[in-house]
């Protein structure tokens, strides 16, 4: 047969790889671990052997590995755990990917690499390891303590920071340069993309899964998630996004369908095997040769990992109000480098963008960290009490002052509620905003098609950019009436609770009348502007451009009642697939 | 990233196989015929698409799918369910095969094609397919019937004839001409080959896929049924057997490990990822346009399929003692030709022996009589009654004869038990002369390196043979003795049984003691000229031949005990597979 060489690479692969597993699980190291070493003892820059054959194959499903692995993290993620994990998983996130980076950047800069080399080094250090982590906590058995559930709120948030990340990290890669205005627009343009695929996603994957389930065959399943998966996946690639944000995204938006769990059962095995190929793949590129030159960097990355992770993510923990105590163990437990570290190495070298070295050095600090993990967990208790004895009395008051303010401006009654109505409209606002933006930037990439098909009818260009952009803004109509009830409540809200008569006497209701006017007309006035700049390959003249917004007005007046009930339709059906999944799956 | 173009066809082939499944079952069709159909869409062959675009790796992914289709099938596979379909399903397929195959042979001569082409065809049509069977019979609610429980013994059956005539094949495809002897070598070679692995893979397998399934982690378990999947059938690849062989083997004997159901649900979703991919790759190399050109010899084909299944199985059936209902039921529920055929076809193109028109051809006659399955099915009830009254009354009347002849020869009583230790004894020794040939071909296969390394103390090549054919009999020592002792047995058994004392008289004691001693020395001559045969390239001069074995026979008579004990317990360690398998999971 003609596959004999991918066979054997597959078979020396997956041979090795087992027995490798067995040995981890018996020395009680963790798996991935395991699958580098392979990599490395039948890596092309260790003797004696040089056992891989088909190396183009062997990368492409390393690549369906990056895949299976964040769809399968995605499938773990959800929106509900994201907005339960509150407050502290930001601030440590933040604080740890921030100081990460920082770090990552100075010390690539200090050892004479090239500024890209120093910024992939910083994204490289800045995530934990979701595997490790979970992995050593139940080993050590404290997978159910409050510490534990922290740092996987931190994980979570990281995932989705990390995201943003990668998409940020191909931007710069693609440029050349970091430039403040390109980071906000890719960043910019990846939360529209998000925002619209999510809502989207939400509403319509969901519900196709659970008409294919009705059919109760595995099979049938199986092949329609995995046609979601990489359907979705290659749509990300073709919009210049890696492909591990759309593994993830596609992950997180079939969290929300019923059948989360068959799914999860169905995708395992698929992850186990690919993303097992993916680890040792990482082996096969790692040369321990380079390893002995860049042995100082490797130290110090190592130390600053294990350091920077620590101090940042206690600190981070701590300043939203937790003990100690916790603080430390969560600190203890973030600090070591995995799999986010390997696709953003793969993602530079394969941009090539990145020096070689890179590649050796991030996978010896990951194999480093990752053994001093179980280790550094059980240090954390003995180091709180040291801490405990050894910090000076006058820091442990203000440590304590502290936590006593926290208390205090934590918001509560009346001001909760308020302001969790206010967030909730304002993200419907952005929600509605993001579709908006997207109908027209959708009708900007499909003008030349849309053109072409009117063009022999109409021939003026003027008449056909009036048609699209006055289509764009048909489709946008519901949105835009629904923005503008949305922040007409807010208004009156805002008016209410900002402007007390106690204070304005009896300009109180001229004073809200005006508030409630301002502030939609405001917000409807910049999105007009905002749609002016987006829509600028299809905005037609401005006379036509005042037609159509006429037209527009008099059928936002007649269509009024059927926008509203269509968007509250579409917003019915969205609560409905995040309301289900809620109440079946968790 | 620098797999797009996989991503983009993988993608692809998922999507629309997504959506082609729901379809199928809609419309109730079998989802393998609509994977075929994508293959077509998408493929090179019609317009508008051309969309894949890294043809190689998608067929490196057809392989895993058949590597995948087959271990599952291995796995549903066991070798208790062979011993229990009986002698019916034995008689129904090698009736079915025989007729299909010479019917395909001359088919393919009538339409003046060479002889190889012939050949193929023939064994593509020999085997019916299990999936679409299963399909058929569980979508009409018929499964349980007793004729489905025939049909899936005759399948059994078929499965491990089809994997032999696999082999047969490929050895023919090699030689290029068709040769009694070669065939008979390579059946025995295989034979060979597949009894040792089986001993061996049953005492070795379970008991590591044991010790693995202690750690309980699915990842481990996977990892390690992949290596032994994969890394046997490379070794089968590496004995010119193929891949197909090795997969179905492997997952026979992985059946008889305790963790079969987990293995099987861990298999699954790689099995239905993988096999859509093949099924799609099929329908990538099918051009419809041949299929113009081949009008004629695909509706010959069909036909030939429908009626020659029919026949022979519902003859076979009736032959082996079943009513004619159930005869014709099962005849009805065979005729058509799937997975195997691709299977075959696929071999006969990547060996390239085969013409490029049998692929569309073969695929063309898979589909059609796939679609008929059902309709046959349910047409097997009206049909039966035609027959019976149809039916002349000299015929009926044979029939009849026949039936409660049948039951007159059918071995009962002592007679019966008789039987079945004579046949026990008959496996037991062809199993371990089986495993005293491997010995010998293993010794001549390592001679070179075994000589490499004693090369330097020994210089004389006569001492060399020697130690190397010595080795190999020390070695098959407990084999040779545990097959002295069967046969001992069986003498004494046929002696007892087979010379009465009312025939020969006072004579009954001492012929007796003759055909005790005879059968037993006879079988040993034998054998020792079986090992002259393969020990060729190691066999050293005829006076170290002669002091060896005067020295094996001094051995044999020192370790005669020590040798029993090991041979028991090996034996031990193999029906506790096979006992606790049944005990645990059937």
């Amino acid at each position: 047969m003609h596959a004999i060489e991918f066979i054997q690479d597959i078979a020396v692969i997956m041979l090795i790889a087992g027995m490798v597993t067995i040995l981890c699980h018996r020395f009680r190291q963790p798996v991935v671990l395991g699958y580098i070493a392979v990599g490395v003892i039948i890596g092309p820059h260790t003797p004696p052997f040089k056992v891989i054959q088909d190396m183009h194959t062997i990368q492409i499903l390393a690549e369906l590995g990056i895949i299976f692995l964040l769809f399968a993290l995605g499938l773990e993620f959800n929106l509900r755990k994201l907005s339960r994990v509150g407050v502290t998983a930001f601030i440590a996130a933040f604080a740890e990917i921030a100081l990460m980076i920082w770090l990552g950047y100075e010390i690539g800069l200090a050892f004479g690499w090239s500024a890209m080399d120093a910024i992939f080094l910083g994204a490289m250090l800045a995530i934990s390891s979701t595997t490790i982590i979970i992995k050593a906590l139940s080993e050590l058995k404290l997978k159910n303590e409050k510490f534990a559930q922290l740092i996987f709120g931190i994980l979570i948030v990281e995932d989705i920071l990390a995201i943003g990340m990668i998409a940020l990290l191909s931007g710069i890669a693609m440029q050349g340069t970091v430039n403040a205005i390109d980071a906000v627009a890719t960043l910019g343009k990846l939360s529209l993309f998000m925002i619209v695929s999510l809502v989207l996603g939400l509403i319509m994957v969901p519900r196709l899964i659970a008409y294919v389930a009705k059919f109760e065959s595995n099979e049938m399943l199986l092949v329609t998630v995995l046609g979601l998966c990489f359907g979705f996946c290659l749509l990300v690639v073709k919009l210049e996004y890696s492909i591990a944000l759309g593994a993830f995204m596609i992950g997180a938006i079939m969290a929300e369908a019923r059948q989360l769990h068959l799914i999860a059962r169905l995708i395992e095995p698929l992850r186990d095997m690919f993303s097992a190929i993916f680890f040792v793949t990482i082996g096969l590129l790692f040369d321990p040769a380079v390893l002995l030159t860049y042995a100082l960097p490797v130290i110090v990355i190592t130390i600053a990992v294990v350091v920077g992770k620590v101090l940042s993510c206690s600190l981070g923990v701590f300043a939203a109000g937790h003990d100690g105590r916790t603080s430390v163990r969560v600190g203890m437990g973030m600090a070591q480098i995995g799999e986010f570290s390997f696709i953003i190495a793969t993602l530079g070298s394969s941009l090539k963008v990145t020096s070689e070295f890179l590649y050796p050095i991030v996978v010896a600090v990951s194999a480093v960290t990752t053994l001093l993990t179980p280790y550094l967990i059980r240090l954390a208790d003995p180091l709180t009490a040291r801490l405990a004895v050894a910090t000076p009395k006058p820091v442990a008051h203000v440590f304590r002052r502290y936590a006593v303010w926290l208390e205090m401006v934590r918001p509560e009654g009346d001001r909760a509620v308020i302001a969790t109505i206010v967030l909730k409209i304002l993200l419907q606002v952005l929600v509605n905003c993001a579709l908006i933006a997207a109908v027209f930037i959708a009708g900007a990439y499909f003008m030349t098609n849309i053109r072409e098909s009117i063009g022999t009818w109409i021939t003026s260009e003027d008449v056909q950019r009036s048609i699209v952009w006055g289509g764009a803004l048909f489709i946008s109509l519901p949105f835009l009436i629904a923005m503008y009830r949305k922040l007409h409540a807010l208004s009156m809200l805002l008016a209410e609770v900002g402007i007390k008569s106690s204070f304005s006497g009896h300009f109180t209701a001229g004073l809200r009348r005006v508030v409630t006017a301002i502030i939609p007309v405001a917000s409807i006035v910049g999105l007009l502007y905002l749609i002016g700049v987006l829509s600028k390959p299809i905005r037609p003249s401005t006379e036509w451009l005042l037609v159509l917004m006429i037209g527009a007005a008099i059928l936002a007046a007649v269509l009024w009642t059927p926008c509203i009930r269509l968007y509250a339709w579409l917003q019915i059906l969205l609560l409905e697939t995040l309301q289900r999944a809620s109440d079946d799956t968790r």
